[in-house]
């Protein structure tokens, strides 16, 4: 570790990811509706591991690939495509479904995200659900510096996902030790407004509203309990990009 | 004017642009420290418009073309690059020296922010100072949508501009009939924050503290002086880009 405070980053989207940049430390990936919810979910329901990929048919040919004990998950519209197991709901996970499968998860927005940090030595997936074993995990790391990436919608800014980074933000910096940019600061500012109304606030933004619609709305209120879990999914392997909990 | 609410977006760095979306409406570049603020205070103080271009070379070559009566500003460093008649000082910007003239004006994120709105029906430049003004420009071009482009400091997000966006996010809202993306809510809910505290937030962020140790910290009060002035520089034309204040 060098001397002096560590450098505490936010981006808004995959897009905006400096791939030198964040080879130098630890990276957060977060997509709170649903991609990283969804992954911590499954873990927690007993999934060996996660390979999320962006595509459905990429999806199909890596479930074929890995072979029996293999379930497939994700969704287009809102939907399960023909032969997947389930859809990308982490309300409905089914523990007795996954618990000791492998799960091939297909979500745009945070594959990219995770493709795109390939080089950052420590890679962890974080949700509001998370957060309290996110800032140990990112601890545990001892990194010099942390870039939090919001996967965001269609790179473009997701208030959801800023608010997420935000709480992570907030309890970094009540630590100690950490020196913030600008997109850092004003994330932690963003959770302190909106601290006292996370869900409505979730609800609220572009794609809360999208999923509400949808009929998503029980996914909104499990994705914004924050510290209801322990789990910590990290990146294990890549191509493909394999996902498991932290020990 | 389509019926129903119109879209309110902000875009945290000139990257961001979407060159066909922004052609359906109007746009405002913010460029706080110090391109926008200084442009503003260079038509205040009466030259007759502005041409910004990115390089020291492509200033001199186009204030050349141009011919007497031109003047040079802009700076690498914190100076003026040799044979320029000033810097990029919004707070040295002598009335006696610019009154009549023309100015090429070296800026880097400003010039790329206006280059990439080339679509844009309407272009205004926005800054603390000219808030007021530039809410009443916006209502003037009866545009179905508005997009607010940060500059932002090498593509990245700047706390300054985005805090200059959630001001006018804030003022357009509470006139109403408008829709604000995540984006708009999140600048305004920064400004909200903030708004008690503006000349230390712009002195703790990023290029604020850069220009205070480079000794402008003159600027940083000239530019944070809220509704100081009714300048609104708008786009009056392309390649080469010409700038003047509006009627």
């Amino acid at each position: 570790m060098s001397e002096g405070p560590k450098r505490l980053d936010v981006v808004w989207t995959a897009r905006e990811i400096d791939e030198d940049e964040v080879a130098k430390g630890a990276v957060l990936v977060i997509d709170v509706l649903r991609a990283t919810t969804m992954m911590i979910r499954l873990l927690e329901a007993g999934a060996s591991e996660i390979f999320p990929v962006t595509e459905v048919e990429e999806a199909r040919e890596l479930a074929l690939r890995l072979g029996p004990g293999t379930l497939l998950a994700g969704e287009r519209e809102g939907l399960p495509p023909d032969g997947f197991d389930m859809g990308n709901s982490p309300s409905a996970v089914d523990p007795a479904l996954v618990k000791g499968k492998r799960v091939v998860l297909t979500t745009t927005n945070g594959t990219r995200a995770i493709s795109r940090s390939a080089k950052a030595p420590h890679l962890a997936l974080a949700a509001f659900v998370n957060a309290h074993a996110i800032v140990e995990w990112v601890e545990k790391t001892r990194a010099d510096q942390l870039t939090i990436v919001c996967a965001g919608t269609k790179d473009r800014f997701s208030l959801d996902d800023a608010l997420c980074a935000g709480l992570i933000v907030d309890r970094l910096r009540a630590g100690g030790g950490w020196s913030a940019t600008d997109s850092a600061v004003a994330a932690g500012a963003l959770f302190e407004r909106y601290r006292g109304e996370l869900v409505s606030a979730v609800e609220g933004c572009t794609h809360g509203k999208i999923l509400t619609a949808l009929g998503f709305s029980t996914d909104i209120r499990l994705a914004t309990a924050v510290d209801s879990t322990a789990i910590v999914p990290v990146r294990s392997g890549q191509s493909p990009t394999r996902v498991i909990g932290a020990a």
